[in-house]
Order: structure tokens, then C-alpha cells, then sequence
């Protein structure tokens, strides 16, 4: 029970020595690794040290993006819970979830599509909204991925890490082969969730913070 | 994109029917099962098929504590925002967390233990919090296994699902080997999350409806 004594921030640490030295040698460049080694710490899963993907410096435009306040809008509850606010509010962010809305709600049973779908179109329509974040629903990165081909939506960064077993990786396919020239950050694969979409916003508001 | 426009009870059998094929023949009896499966819908990750683990009679046990409306408690608002609480509350089951309350947070801060672990210990002085769900932090599983020990605690049901690299392995093993009596549903090993631990309490729920 030596941890029960132990600062969360002596945890943390800990729990990154860990992670560097499990992983060894690892071609990630630094600014990626910090986001990689989050997920990990996150989800205890080293999988995610072989199966993320970024586009080429994501990293710098998402902490640029975080820096300008740009709204951040993320499919689940869940991420909207995990994501840390105290980091992000003084930059300006606001964090959304349109999920349970009862508009949301109607217009789904009306049109016979996820309320993934149905919130990701209400969330477009929002200017402010510039980061996505999709920890569960194939649906809502389909959707945004439709949305911005037609230029109803002009993301500045889309973190695509749908979880399971429909359409999941088809998903995040689309997103890195999309050809959109918008900022990635995503995953091959069928993991992912909201819990590593949120640790993802998390290490990029921690880099935000530094320098 | 087929999945766009599949319900979401399809996208729900339709994983289920490809988990239930990819894992094959196993031994866990029908009432676990429920419970694994959805733990894999929510993580893909197969490795939860192998190393969940549940006292004796610990589905059963945790139906009935539903059915009778026990109040569960969480110890972080990501599994609060997961639990779906729709199917929950007809039963009369509140949830709550109380990581994020100013008292909890001042204490924690004034006796140098993690905030899970005062957070921990304000839960357990509501004799309405009968079920435990521990998705992040070790201390706070640490924290609940002593108060029952003393018997300041007397839970129905513990899900102890920490994730991590320090003490998480470490709490659950000492949950499954505390004698205490006490239902619980756990994992081996590192992995495990607010995610997993939500999905946990939702399969529980979904057999409280049943039947």
C-alpha cells in the first residue's frame, strides 16, 4: 500500500519510468511520444505504442489550435468527463457534447440515424467548434469525414479514436486516407474509446501549458 | 459507411455475434459471460476474456442489490458519465461520485493522500452507497478494502477495475484475496478503466431488467 502515501504527481512519474522502460527503444519523435505515452498510462495497453498514427505535425498544430481556443467538440459523455477543464479554460476552449441533447434525441428517432450523427451535425454548425474528438462512434467520424468533404465543416484538428467492432477501423481508414489536409490524430485498429480520446486532448493541453 | 445507417441495437448484435465467434469455446457460465462481453464491446480487447475475474454468485448478488435500489458509488465522474443511468434509476439506485467536491479536494490537499482515497472515505459514510465501482484509482481501492476491514463499510458489491502501472494490479489482488465476504467483480492484471468499469455496472443493469 506504498502508493496510498504517494502524491498523485509521484504516481504519475512513476507510472511513466515504467512505460519508458517497457517500451524501450521506440521511433516516436518527442512532441508525438508525449501523447503516445499518455494513452498508455491511460489504458495500460502497449499496443498503443505500435498503433497510433498522427499526421505529419499534428502535434504543434493541435497545441497551436488549443493555444488560439479553439472549441473542442467530443462525441461521449464520457471524454467530455475525462477531459481535463482546469487546463483548457484559461486558453479559451469550451468543451461540448451534443449527445444527449433532446433535440439531438428527436431528430435521431425522426431520421432513423445514430444520435452520434445527429449531435455531430448540430456540433458543426457551431464555429467555435475547431477540435473533434470521437472516443466511441464510428458514426460521428463517418459523418464528420462527409461533412468536411462537402465544407459544411473545416475541423483544425480531428481526433478520431472510435472502439469496437463495427466500423470502427473502417472509420479511423478513412480518416488517415482521407486526403482532406486536415491534422490527425488516430489509431489502427479496432481499440480506442472515449477514455483514450480524452487522454489524448489531455497531453495536448499539457503541452499547450509548457514553454 | 453500411454501419451509418444500422441501428444502434444492430451495431450492438452485430458485435456481439463477431465477439462471441472470435473468442470461441470458454468456460465462463452464461451469467458472467454477459458481463465479459460487454467488457470486450466497450475495450475490444480480448485479454479482459481471460483475466476477469468474479467472486462466487458475484452476478446474481449484484442483480439483486440493483433490483433493491443500492446506491452506487464511483470514483471518478468518467464511469459516472458512462453508467447509463436510464435503466438505473427505476430501480431507485443513485450515483454518485465525489472526486470533484471542494470538501473532498481540501482534505485531500490538507492530509496528503490522494483525493480518490477522501473521496473514498466521505462515500462510505452514506449508508446508501452499497455498490462500489473503482475504474482509476488504486488508493481508492486500497482505501475501501481498509474501512470495510474495520468494518466502517459494508458494501454489497465491489468492481474494482483500477488501471495502471502503480498499485492498480497490486488493489485488485488484494480485493480478490481479502476473505471479506464481499461480492466483487475484478480483472487481473494492469488494464482496466472507467470505461470497463462503467460497462461492468451497465451489463448488471441490463440483467436487473431482464426476467
Amino acid at each position: 500500500m506504498e502508493s496510498l502515501t504517494m502524491k498523485p504527481e509521484e504516481i504519475e512519474s512513476e507510472s511513466f519510468r515504467i512505460i519508458d522502460r517497457e517500451v524501450g527503444d521506440h521511433d516516436w519523435p518527442d512532441a508525438e511520444w508525449q501523447v503516445v505515452r499518455r494513452v498508455i498510462h491511460t489504458s495500460a495497453d502497449f499496443d498503443y505504442a505500435r498503433n497510433m498514427l498522427f499526421s505529419e505535425k499534428a502535434v504543434p498544430q493541435a497545441v497551436a489550435a488549443i493555444r488560439d481556443g479553439a472549441g473542442i467538440y467530443t462525441d461521449t459523455n464520457m471524454a467530455l468527463a475525462g477531459i481535463g477543464k482546469p487546463r483548457l479554460l484559461p486558453f479559451g476552449c469550451q468543451i461540448l457534447c451534443h449527445i444527449g441533447d433532446s433535440d439531438v434525441r428527436a431528430l435521431a428517432q425522426r431520421e432513423g440515424v445514430t444520435r452520434s450523427v445527429t449531435a455531430m451535425r448540430k456540433a458543426i454548425r457551431n464555429p467555435n467548434n475547431r477540435i473533434f474528438v470521437i472516443g466511441n462512434a464510428p458514426t460521428a467520424l463517418f459523418e464528420l469525414l462527409r461533412l468536411t468533404q462537402l465544407k459544411q465543416a473545416s475541423p483544425a484538428l480531428i481526433i478520431g479514436m472510435p472502439v469496437g467492432f463495427v466500423g470502427a477501423e473502417e472509420s479511423k481508414r478513412d480518416l488517415a486516407a482521407s486526403q482532406l489536409g486536415i491534422p490527425y490524430i488516430t489509431n489502427v485498429g479496432r481499440k480506442g474509446g472515449s477514455n483514450v480520446a480524452a487522454a489524448i486532448v489531455n497531453a495536448l493541453a499539457i503541452l499547450a501549458k509548457q514553454d
